[in-house]
């Protein structure tokens, strides 16, 4: 790799202006970071283009002088994904912040990544409109960021992941070209699915710069239950009883006591009652158009609570009872942090596997000495797994949490699990993916690397080191 | 490419058994065929084998003599993706016929790739559970032929094609080598999404050996009814009024008057009352856990039909008259054939783009001097395309249709659509791919082929060609 001379320095400039180039030290503080365990690399430069040709030239200077190029969102990630740790030019998509295009006519919209996921939602719900991913983070991540790690959030139960809307993306590659990588239609057997290699490819295959999302009529109605349990074990196996008894609800969360105590205290909210033995909560929404239908799902969920020595059932009564449930859950990983668990994990496995994870890690937490918090997305297998060890904060480039998290994830492998569930590998998961995949997969994902970047210049030694 | 020697044959009598080896002409007949426009190419042998390292150890053979090989399912599909056009090894997946797993617990089933689609569905309906995608062959396909082309069929609309239920893959490689593409669960943001690019790779990047599908619980009830107009644009546009009132229904088919025609005489049928200048008929089915919920969402299809001079609306009062319907539908594609449409298209555009396709195939149907006649998955706006030419019967290797539908495929691409929705590109329309993607685009896919295939022996020559 090389280092950006004066000469190509000016050249940065005059492509995108020089108001739009920074080589301060404020903007390698921040651009060196993303949400991932505090840690920080700094760029050589950080770029803020407007323009997709923009980056198509910046992208063939890059190509040509063999120099680090990490593409960036809202840098609200967990794994490392939008951290320059090899130097170099980090572009930051913030000025690609337009909503091109909502089609009323077919149900779509065509977007440009830097959008706050949010800010989409409310543009499309205007129109009635609705687009269902929302990581935790909607608020201030980028649809960009998504389409890379290809996010889910509580929805996805019900609706899917960010995989399962799009349409067609305009994607500069590393070596400065630009393509479209489909059509903007609902079916499509023309070639590989060259969009849906892109989706959750980590900004390691080229930089997004268009985006065009599917949406569905927005449901008329929302019901939210809170159900607690005195036994996590309990909580987990009911989760996967309702859907066996052939109800879908439109998000089905966990949350484990230590989280719902943290979140409450963060948030100063009574919202939620902290009985005696209280061991974990179900946060179950159904959403439909039609009210005495959900009314009749909530009372067919509430019989299989029933099973699972479920306490008193709290049913949100209006908007806002709905909005303080939300917020204790969307604020779980803030305040486990700020409680001191540092490591996060995006594990997901089979949802009728999920007491058996929890069994697991909570054994494994005991046999090494830390401590774990669960929450996340129950209804799809996916729990988010927080670890207060006593010393060691981080994960990445720890031999010690190395050996424990490998453990770990052997444990999900065997009950048909993976690693990441919507996070990604991006920098710091890395060194785990021989657990889920073979060396000939690997090999296979280094070559698909390979066509797409011959000189390995791209967002290199995310997901997999690049040469092995 | 290389021969098969008498020491190579023996070779592969020795891996699957002399008895599941065949030279015979009857087998170079039937395996040489697909339900692709009559065409013929006869391989050198057919093997069928019944393990995945039977498969293996017959690739790692082929790929050291570099031998062609053509996997093939049930042989019904309609793009010669299943033709052994280069000769060699046809490997026939027939007695990979067993269902291995439903999983009630986790909603999932794990199948070989040659159990027939409708076999599979019923298997898991017993359980209460759905798996939606049903292309119009659904009784005689394979499961492991709609996933090399990601197939759709009328459910699509609201439940999605192929892609959207498979979770995980087990392939044998054009090397040898045998790998799981993924996990078996719903969220997956580990590495690049193999198993996305493996459904509707056409057999192209290796051969699927086991298949886990995502299943969800089968609704309750369907409706269905028979919308008659007079015009077949009135009709086209009154699709996309449905979606755009927040309607979705679980099926939205479109027959043209000649298409219903055929069909209704083909199967002697008299379930259908051709009045007089009656154009076109939507079939629209609406499906879900409570009747009168279907009842008023019937009630407001019928009034969104209304704005669109629709006549009589007929409502299919039971199961046997939902079967009527449903076989006219699906026996449109053989009745045109006998008819003389030979050709077909299986063209897709954003659905309110739907009249605009059929008035632009018209006029050139007019303008060229050949008949044409539409039916499919209005919904989805892909739309199948029958063309009846005065003296070409067959599109491949006929330089005058080829500008024909060079001319189509261009109207569809301005649409926004693309050249398959459901069929796939195979071996007839590979010529077709530039009007789709740019040259940068093929070189990517081509070099993915390359990451996969290093010897081009799988599946070569179907999609596009290998070099260029």
């Amino acid at each position: 790799m090389q280092q950006i001379t004066t000469e190509i320095l000016a050249q940065i400039k005059s492509i995108v202006g020089a108001e739009y180039v920074f080589t301060d030290e404020e903007s390698f503080e921040k651009y060196g970071r993303d949400e991932t365990e505090k840690l920080h690399y700094s760029p050589a430069v950080v770029v803020k283009p407007r323009k997709t040709e923009e980056i198509a030239t910046l992208m063939q200077l890059a190509n040509k002088h063999l120099i680090p190029v990490t593409p960036r969102g809202a840098g609200t990630g967990l794994t490392g994904g939008a951290l320059p740790h090899l130097g170099g030019l980090v572009i930051a998509m913030e000025r690609f912040n337009s909503i091109l295009d909502i089609d009323e006519r077919n149900l779509q919209v065509t977007t440009e990544p830097g959008v706050i996921t949010e800010v989409l939602q409310n543009a499309v719900k205007e129109k009635g409109l609705f687009y269902p991913p929302d990581p935790a983070s909607k608020g201030s991540c980028f649809i960009g960021g998504n389409i890379s790690e290809n996010s889910g959030g509580p929805k996805a139960v019900k609706y899917g992941v960010v995989k399962d809307y799009v349409l067609n993306l305009e994607v500069v590659l590393p070596t400065g070209e630009i393509i479209w990588t489909g059509s903007n239609v609902l079916k499509n057997a023309t070639g590989y699915n060259l969009t849906q290699l892109i989706v959750g490819s980590e900004g390691t295959l080229g930089i997004v710069t268009k985006i065009v999302l599917r949406l569905i009529p927005h449901p008329k109605f929302e019901l939210l239950m809170l159900a607690p349990f005195n036994s996590l074990e309990k909580a987990s196996e009911a989760v996967s009883a309702i859907f066996r008894a052939g109800i879908t609800p439109s998000a089905m969360e966990l949350m484990e006591i230590d989280a719902i105590t943290l979140a409450t205290k963060l948030l100063d909210s009574s919202a939620v009652q902290l009985t005696d033995g209280l061991a974990a909560h179900l946060i179950i929404e159904v959403d439909g158009n039609n009210v005495d239908v959900l009314m009749n799902e909530m009372e067919a969920i509430s019989e299989v609570l029933n099973n699972f020595e479920v306490g008193e059932i709290y049913f949100a009564e209006d908007a806002e009872q709905k909005n303080e449930l939300w917020k204790i859950r969307r604020k779980a990983n803030e305040a486990s942090v700020m409680a001191g668990y540092t490591i996060e994990e995006d594990t997901v496995v089979p949802r009728a596997e999920l007491p058996k994870l929890i069994k697991g890690v909570k054994a494994l937490g005991e046999a090494k000495g830390f401590k774990v918090v669960c929450y996340g997305h129950a209804g799809d297998g996916n729990l988010h797994i927080r670890i207060n060890h006593p010393t060691i904060k981080k994960s990445f480039e720890s031999e010690e949490m190395k050996l424990i998290l490998n453990e770990l994830f052997k444990l999900i492998h065997t009950l048909g699990g993976t690693i990441s569930g919507e996070h990604g590998i991006g920098l710091i998961q890395k060194s785990f993916m021989p657990v889920m995949f073979d060396a000939i997969s690997m090999d296979l994902m280094r070559g698909i690397k390979k066509t797409f970047d011959p000189n390995g210049i791209l967002n290199a030694g995310k997901i997999f080191d690049q040469n092995n």
